[in-house]
């Protein structure tokens, strides 16, 4: 997949950890996620037509990996943060879904609630059905430093989906 | 398009929108702006030698797209908000442009100016002529939560110039 | 290189400068880097297996290049800020190492400790040894407004390593 291609295949992934540093807790939320090894390059936010749902993958380690995605660290001891991803995939197949992101303090049922209601709010103004929202959410209660992370990976090698 | 590789034509858009929530905001911006059924990829921030500005082109959707850009969201109501980038192009053809991102409170007018200055100053840092700098600002004035964005798309297909 | 793919050789670099804006000195200390003409796509941060660290590239301009960078700006004047990077390298080649980048007001001394310390912390979580980490820090003091950045360049091309 290059620049001015698209995803065939999507998974979503979450996690969140503890961590040395904030930085340290971002990376053990990723690994925790099973997408600690990937360089991830964050984009801004589509599914392109047809491109379907696959379970998680997680090789070859260190490749550049497009993917959405919401994080939040805190290094408050007792704060409970979340982190949810949407992705809204859309009636028509020849349509783009859209991924949507959030991620605040509290507790990850309100976070996938917010995350859903602005995956619906971005088809709606596009003018486009929704078949199915795909969502996915994490809580985590720091300890010390700790990050919460969910993300919409969009896969970039050529392959079948899991069906 | 290939990382390692450069992009042969540019575009610039902006947009300003009101939204739903912050991350809807700017999403609306984008397609205001035309560019929001991308994947954009943040870059920082150079116009490759011999790189063409075209009209702007949108397909296809959920597309992995390079691009520079700047946003600003406001959940003041009233607030005046403004982006701008400009694209600074070399005298010399072999040489590299400059891109340059400026988003605050505030009206298009001066954020334009500020950016402009911008891209004249990070060209001549760089001791490269100037032949001709692009740019192009939005406001928005916020009614309950708005964002204004602007970019300068690195067009990551093979085609031709408009002309 | 597209996505999907890895990196085959890395670099380091750093610098540090004064600027017209912000952006204006982000994009100086980029230049005293020696990256100041690529088109920098930041990623989160992998040395995949066997990829060896190089002497800096600097060609061609423009080109959209995978980096893992910290940086920090400043404009208060005497201040001293610093930004630092390090690449764990693991014991086994089939491993994949990693990068963490840190930033802060303070010298570079700190600074690049703190970094390597984080990634000595994230090797140990991954259950990686390390064979050696490699790591460069810069400092500025601020005149007016101030940048520094150090990064871990993963060069997208198909080349040798310098032995």
């Amino acid at each position: 997949m290059v620049f001015g291609e698209t995803a065939k295949v999507f998974f979503l992934a979450s996690g969140a950890a503890e961590g040395y540093s904030p930085l340290n807790a971002f990376d053990a939320a990723l690994i925790q996620a099973g997408i600690g090894d990937f360089n991830l390059v964050k984009v801004s936010s589509i599914i392109p037509p047809g491109c379907k749902e696959v379970r998680p993958r997680s090789h070859p380690p260190g490749s550049v990996v497009p993917a959405a995605y919401a994080y939040i660290i805190s290094d408050i001891p007792g704060e409970v943060v979340s982190a949810a991803v949407a992705a809204a995939l859309p009636e028509r197949e020849t349509d783009a879904g859209l991924i949507m992101e959030y991620s605040a303090r509290g507790h990850q049922q309100e976070a996938e609630e917010i995350v859903r209601n602005m995956a619906v709010e971005g088809m709606r103004i596009r003018g486009r059905g929704i078949k199915e929202i795909k969502s996915l959410a994490v809580e985590y209660k720091v300890q010390t430093i700790g990050a919460a992370v969910a993300a919409v990976v969009l896969w970039p090698y050529h392959e079948e989906t899991d069906d």
